[in-house]
């Protein structure tokens, strides 16, 4: 996300006196309820489904994921690039090329 | 997240052809499946938590949310600018301020 | 569940002293958790799973609901049938045979 | 639950001709989809919370469960108690007892 994108968030949160509620642990209650939102797109049907829809839940996944960086001070790009090397050590190309398995089946 | 960032998660899908198994529904089941091991970092403790395993697994998350934007080849910014309106809306400041009611109830 | 199962859960909190975690929150949380393991036996694939593993975390889904009923002093079958009433209000079977539609849309 | 219970949940299904949309994998959707809503009573707040809503939501998971159950021709009490033969396994009182460490950290 842009920083404006960014700063638009902070600012609805700063705004309402909302951070008292961002503990750690609610904004990852509150992830997982958004999270389980977005899957309802696709409760009965593994293929149709409603875009726009789709499009507000994952933003509200992404809205509460910046929440949680903000309220730890963490740096996106840092935890992610950092995850990402563990993924590339755990599933090296000629290992996981084309398959689906979980790194300790492979 | 930077665009180098998001080249990595492109790359890292593209390397080991995982696009196959990339679809909007196996998506969203990945990340509410993330999203329950972040909480689980909290899971009998609201206050104590394991702050590097909090950040492997948020970027779990993060990396799933862009793989969804990235197959429907939508925008974050514009999917969570989108929801910035909706909210806004839907929470006006002099109504929500300091509160954690849902607008509905607001 | 017959009565010695659910004996058995029972015992198996008091011999641990394991009350003092089983918050109602707690409990939300791990049946969450629980039930995003579940859905992992389907994550990349929506037809083939590993039925055994299947039992576990079903299992482990079931156990934690009754933990939530006894630390709450509810009867499972009280809710259910509660429900129920409330769900064959809300899909009388001439508009929703066959329909995968949610009652607001029927 | 009793009989009548589970009878009544089957008998809702049938009527509605619903056993089309029960694929194991849509029912693990649900479940978790509904764990979620029961999470959310406690989601800015982990003490007070509507318990006639947490009723409804627990209730859900409940009926999703059995209608799992029964898609698989599972019997509760088997899957149960062969889980908690696991669970006793890995957790022995003499080493669980008032921890809520994870077995694999006892």
């Amino acid at each position: 996300m842009k920083k404006e994108t960014i700063e638009r968030i902070r600012k609805f949160t700063i705004d309402r006196d909302w951070d008292q509620f961002h503990s750690p642990e609610n904004l990852a209650k509150s992830i997982v309820i958004e999270a389980a939102e977005l899957l309802e797109c696709f409760q009965w049907d593994n293929e149709k489904y409603d875009v726009e829809h789709l499009k507000e839940e994952l933003a509200d996944v992404m809205v509460y994921c910046q929440n949680l960086l903000d309220k730890l001070g963490l740096d996106a790009d840092e935890i992610v690039n950092a995850k990402m090397d563990q993924n590339e050590a755990k599933y090296p190309v000629e290992k996981a090329k084309g398959s689906a398995k979980k790194y300790d089946e492979l």
